[in-house]
């Protein structure tokens, strides 16, 4: 396993996290398997969508905004609640196949660092899982 | 790894995928284990849900069409920001244990192909870990 | 793998799981690896969140409660249609990652079975793959 550091600037960010994945598996070795990439944050969450236009990454964050406004009626005294409820629709790992040392994602996909009670310094983990 | 095509024939859709998964588990002789399917789109995801009442599907499918409806104001020009909200809410995997060779899927379970975009030619990818 | 039975005491609750988790790798000897927990039910998911402030678990059952209302405007007769749809938004399993037999949670999470239709008797399986 492996962990990685990234620092967010902003409350709410998408930060693609393909090249330390490869490059964890490129250490490892690791020709076939698969990967577990995993947040221990609960107000944060991973996920894998398109990176080609930035406007579907802005979309997704103004409608998750939208349906979990951010200063709604919430209990939690540290008010970052619709952090917290995003994180679990994100969730907090995403499991990719490898093939011959290299990601098997789509042509249109990324994997994602989901901020969203930023800025903070945040870690997120990498593990291989060899299928032979 | 295999990879299995399907075609979907309406804009949302949810293509029971667990006679695809198990054809795979039989080719591999793996008897435990976890199978991971992942979906290599970013406006089509995958989910384990009810296969019995056809209805609970279409429930599902309302109530994220009524949370993020088509016509909304979305700043990606290709219009169809919402399939890749939907996408992220469900995720791009699943995995399942296998036992004896078999999915311990429960007993109302089934792996759902979640369609978000179409009609069009889909892909997703198989791959199965072995325990011992 | 090993099936856990848990009972639940309202419609809506979440029970932390990691203890029967940690329990279960204990069992399996093993140090390294990734454990997958799996719920085998359509009305019922999985997620990881804070376990320190139970205000936050308030939070995102009630956030999910507005965005998904119990007397909303659905077909499936059996009239748990939001339990479903808040199943597949959570999702059916967690992966986390196993370093010197412990889970590698980070400092605020737990995981939590997601009840959205009890008070039932449930169940959900563990299972363990090993790095090496």
């Amino acid at each position: 396993m492996k962990v990685f550091t990234i620092t967010t600037s902003k409350r709410t960010q998408f930060i693609p996290l393909d090249s330390y994945i490869e490059q964890f598996i490129q250490e490892t070795g690791r020709k076939n398997g698969i990967v577990c990439v995993y947040v221990p944050h609960t107000t944060a969450g991973i996920t894998i969508n398109e990176n080609a236009d930035p406007d579907v990454l802005y979309d997704i964050e103004k409608t998750l905004d939208t349906l979990i406004p951010w200063n709604g009626n919430y209990k939690h005294a540290e008010g970052n609640s619709p952090a917290h409820v995003k994180a679990s629709l994100m969730g907090s790992s995403v499991q990719i196949i490898i093939q011959n040392g290299k990601l098997v994602l789509g042509t249109w996909q990324s994997v994602f660092f989901c901020e969203f009670d930023g800025p903070r310094t945040r870690k997120f983990y990498v593990e291989v899982i060899p299928t032979q």
